[in-house]
């Protein structure tokens, strides 16, 4: 879907402040269960060499002529979820799978998936003329000639007929509403413009309708994504001016996956959930546009000058309007038989033990043909997978079972990957130890990732091993130097990939596949990928003709990122003491608390922070302890029995940050330390439950958060105590 | 000539912090000599009755309908200095002098000044295309269908003929260039496109010839002054496409005026110096465009992406060049007879004593109509010459001197200013106490001024006493409010008036006619206007068109500015002890003398700052002790030849601030405070001396320029010591 690394970019401060300060905490020294000097993290000595071997072996086989083959195959058409063309490449992933030596099979989902049958914009006034034109071909690129491309659409829009002035929203979230209403522009009734940017696009939808505008329309403007950036396809990696961004509006923030069955994947075709009670859907129509369209309506704004900040990169003074801008706006959708079926594939290497499971995946549904997104992502993916299976077919047998997927609807709103995580529930829970997610995986040369904080450090010895294909030294060196070699243009864009600039690890928010692991069922996940320029997102441009010109044209990044998921899904997979560095985590909620009981106390909160501190240092302490049993259990070896134990401990410290009954409002959201933010979009607000009442000044709510944190954070610490053998 | 307002707005980084310093401190109390509440600083008590009578006539003279009839007199033809135009503008405002029963003649001036014979521009690769077009007449004002209007012009220009490809400059500042190096672009042999914005144009040419451009050509970016920033005319008060800063490119940070006769005007049309060695006349060719001629170019340059920064507001992504784009630029000027007449006209009301005077200025030269620049400023200043000229025809007397001056000829570099202060210098050392320059009077609803420290509070007092048109309260408060109300908008303009933001004073560059009174003689000066959303500076749309839709369109702030104008001029003619605050002076320096220390610091400078440290804290003892004595004085009263000493003492401490030998490298500029930055152009250094000799790495230089400066604030001591009775 839509970038979870985009996702950071766009992080609320607080989130922000804590991706810097986990950052900071983890750079300090590299802490968890490493033994000695060239020793493996998680491995005890004498399976080092060993270890050693396999990693040699699994690196030398990600190889750039494959990755580039592969992907010039995912592009070859159009594959958008729910239709036959994503079924074959369902197919395809399934046989490669097969073909690589893994286990591997469709599970198929039905969905309640609507598809427009009409999507009309014409301004009416002060002139006539059509609008939402299709993206232009470019001459050097056929692909960008093809009629199957769906046109611009909003995923799960509400249907809806409306004629009225437009008024220009900036980015459309509550600030840009609330300097609205100082100076003096009324919204309701109107179809409100915004630009995308800063934040999830259904966000901007919900802003909008809690707005009571009557309908939304987004555009992609130059000064984020276009020219103000660079030069656009074909002379350069930004969108052109007919380029537009597709993308799902369902509410994520509330719950992904199928709006109509929430919880649990959708049976014989029946929702659990009635149309107009689904929590998750959009109340009011929208449909994204091109800049060149909305420079038609916006060049024809009356009304106030914009305040300070809103002007965007087309060549006239913008305007709030309303004014002499009309629009009519039409947004059909096939209700009447809208469910439909997704593919995700599944495939596992299976390991001595089928207890415990280590996951890794992508989506495979396109919006056009997605070369970055998800093509990069599914390739590099195949080539771990590759690498795995060659090790297999040379006799290796995992320690746990690797379980590779590839998702279907993600596009959508994560349907494919919900429907299987909440389908496979209580096997999860029960096995699952981590879920390494690769989406947008190259985009250009800028290596980046984020995780829930105890697996930082894997990430980081991963990109250790493995070569930068640019400077020749490791990934790891050129991760640390990015921010320096940048020099910076890249932070202007608000909605492009470019937010791990350091060697600092983001947060988790929403926006790709790990969100029900993650955020649903606490299963310590990863998500990684190569950012660089990128303007095309989920446009016809995203193609196989970009990733050549701009993106990877040697495939070597490719490679890279196959190298990188292998060796972490490997080593995840062969790990005596399972390598979650829990001090770092402790570090990263107590700089959070620390964070909150000051914005508490700015907004004059009646809130009591005693048990909550006390309850932090017991999960600091218990963290310590858990760590030295696990140094010392990787450093002399563990029986296996007791390993086990220990293993099983350490994974059940993030499900035991779960709250059971969810976060206030939206129980879909358990986790207590992560979540999206309602109006953040993709970006995490970080001890959410609290936040988020703090800022609804719902001090109530807040102390009930707050007892919930503790509660949470109790059982954490009661696993870690259990991991230090206490 | 350049907006003196404009000049703050860009200046050095210590400039301003020296600005906001001595705002700062100015701002602790209401220091200087002001006996009481009710009473005026300067004032015995037994006088400020008799001075408020005054002021309450003086007040209820100026008035919207004189000032909008003489402005629309004023900018009823273009009026460029050297032309018969220019002349009878001159005759008109004698003859509005001498009715307001002023004696007023014209004083006449030769000076060496080329008009240009040809200007063209021609793009040659990669099309032909005839640039350097003519501004674009709008439908609705007549005035900017007029033959008559000087084409796009650089004052001064070095005539030549280049062909060369064109690279895009930025700003064409050093630091410009020096990324240029970086990033592999050669400059040399090449015509240098650059915007205008951040330093004075002259400044531009210096910095482009120490780089071997072949030519400079400036533009004006619409993100600068242009759509960007709001809508131009005739929609909107900013710069239209085919808009054209036109504007002098004299080298007047060495020296203004009459560029081959330095420091005395030309007599007998014989000059001191020949072309080939005058110091501030420009080696290299430059011309001004549109944005509209300039996009042409720039969007057909190849060659890397501009750096972070550069991208300016047109559509398209901005490289640096060399590429496809070659131009030929071609400047030929009337250089067989150029020796031209200036009339400035000087009008006199001659007080009780002429010992003493008080002069108030503006120039009346303008680039096309000027009815912001100089209009504004001439029609207020008109209007508080009739205020006073109605007090003295009503039998009043000044006690001072009033000299009211319009000057030629600035707009090509202070022309006529410097060349009469030149001439009167013996007079005006011994007689003048004080200039009052008004330039851009009102460009909109923003009160702000510079001047030296001593005189913040005068200007203060005068706004605390006129009403603001918009609010109802006082200028002074209206003053105050203004950063909060404007909302910051106009902050992101470069080139715009928009400096004096809050009741800080800003400090005296140059660009305006105070440069030679204050920098050349030492004569406390001071500058002052109402500023604001301007966007056609030097432009054909700088008529009366504008001002009456968009600068002032009830001419309410003209009498304002009038008002204000009037008052300062009465109250320093009247004043009993004239109201200067040294104090505040002193502690400008203080802050200024630790910023130069910590700057040596930086840059490892072997300086001494004992001795300077010393005679700031002896000016500081005895600017308080000089305080002391007028307020006795001004309290008390004192006899006349007393108070005639003290006044005197007061009035040379300014003069004794200069350097004899002028500062390094630049004879001509003696104050050693307060100088135009050779390379910040408009805007001040302080302490220029040393400085600059830092900046450039010049230690022994640095001593020298310290020493001075220690010898000048000794002068000054001493005078401030006469002043006490010491």
């Amino acid at each position: 879907m839509d970038g979870r690394r985009l996702a950071a970019v766009v992080a609320s401060a607080a989130a922000i402040f804590v991706a810097v300060a986990l950052g900071a905490s983890a750079q300090q020294k590299d802490s968890g269960p490493q033994s000695e000097p060239g020793g493996i993290r998680g491995f005890v000595s004498a399976h080092v060499a060993t270890e050693r071997e396999l990693e040699r072996k699994l690196e030398a086989v990600p190889d750039p002529a494959h990755a580039e083959a592969e992907l010039e195959f995912l592009t070859s058409a159009p594959h958008l979820a729910g239709t036959e063309a994503s079924r074959s490449i369902a197919e395809h992933l399934r046989d490669k799978l097969r073909s690589y030596g893994f286990d591997s099979e469709i599970a198929a989902y039905k969905v309640w998936l609507p598809m427009p049958v009409k999507l009309e914009l014409e301004m009416t006034e002060p002139e006539k003329m059509a609008l939402a034109r299709p993206e232009e071909p470019i001459a050097e690129d056929a692909a960008t000639n093809d009629p199957r491309a769906v046109p611009g659409m909003h995923g799960y829009s509400a249907p809806g007929d409306v004629t009225a002035p437009v008024v220009y929203v900036n980015y459309g979230l509550p600030d840009d509403y609330n300097k609205l209403a100082e100076i003096g522009v009324k919204v309701e009734g109107k179809i409100a413009l915004a630009r995308y940017g800063n934040s999830y696009r259904g966000v901007k939808v919900l802003v909008a309708e809690e707005h009571k505008c009557a309908a939304l329309i987004l555009y992609s403007d130059p000064a984020d994504d276009g020219y103000v950036q660079g030069d656009p396809v074909p002379k350069g990696p930004w969108r052109p001016m007919s380029g537009i961004q597709r993308g799902s509006v369902l509410y994520i923030f509330r719950y992904p996956g199928d709006p109509l069955s929430p919880g649990k994947p959708m049976t014989d075709s029946r929702a659990s959930t009635a149309v107009e009670g689904a929590f998750s859907l959009p109340r009011i129509p929208s449909l994204p546009i091109s800049a060149k369209d909305a420079q038609e309506l916006l060049s024809r704004l009356d009304g106030p000058r914009v305040p300070k900040g809103w002007q965007g990169g087309m060549p006239f003074t913008y305007h709030t309007g309303p004014g002499r801008a009309v629009a009519h706006l039409q947004v059909e959708m096939d209700a009447q038989n809208p469910v439909r079926t997704l593919y995700d594939v599944i495939g596992k290497l299976r390991g001595k033990t089928d207890d415990e499971w280590v996951v890794a995946g992508n989506h495979h549904d396109a919006w056009v043909r997605g070369a970055v997104d998800p093509g990069s992502g599914t390739a590099s993916m195949l080539e771990a997978a590759r690498s795995l299976g060659t090790l297999a077919k040379d006799g290796w047998k995992p320690r746990r079972t690797i379980v590779v997927c590839f998702w279907d609807g993600e596009e959508f709103g994560l349907l494919g990957s919900t429907a299987w995580v909440e389908d496979h529930e209580t096997e999860l829970k029960r096995k699952a130890a981590v879920y390494v997610n690769v989406d947008m995986g190259v985009a250009g040369p800028n290596f980046g990732g984020s995780g829930t904080p105890s697996l930082a450090q894997v990430v980081r010895d991963a990109a250790r091993e493995v070569k930068d294909p640019k400077t020749g030294g490791s990934v790891f060196e050129a991760w640390q130097h990015q921010r320096k070699e940048k020099g910076g243009r890249a932070e202007a864009a608000p909605e492009v990939m470019k937010t791990e600039a350091a060697p600092e690890m983001g947060v988790l928010g929403s926006g790709s596949d790990y969100t029900p692991f993650f955020q649903h069922e606490g299963i310590p996940s990863l998500d990684m990928g190569f950012a660089g320029e990128y303007g095309v997102y989920h446009s016809m441009y995203d193609d196989f003709f970009w990733m050549k010109h701009f993106g990877d044209p040697n495939f070597v990044y490719h490679a890279a990122m196959g190298r990188i998921a292998g060796l972490t899904t490997l080593r995840m997979a062969e790990a005596d003491v399972l390598p979650f560095d829990y001090v770092a985590y402790a570090n990263a909620v107590e700089n959070a608390e620390k964070q909150l009981e000051a914005a508490a106390k700015t907004q004059g909160a009646p809130l009591e922070f005693g048990g909550l501190r006390a309850a932090v240092a017991g999960m600091k302490d218990a963290a310590t302890n858990a760590q030295r049993a696990a140094e010392a259990a990787s450093v002399n070896g563990c029986e296996r029995a007791a390993c086990e134990r220990l293993n099983r401990a350490l994974v059940e410290v993030e499900q035991a940050l779960l709250a059971p009954g969810g976060l206030g409002g939206r129980p879909w959201y358990r986790h207590t330390i992560y979540a999206p933010g309602t109006y953040t979009g993709y970006a995490a607000v970080v001890l959410p439950g609290v936040r988020e009442a703090l800022d609804q000044k719902n001090w109530d709510g807040a102390k009930r958060e707050v007892r919930a944190l503790e509660a949470a954070l109790s059982r954490a610490t009661k696993k870690l105590e259990e991991a230090a053998g206490e």
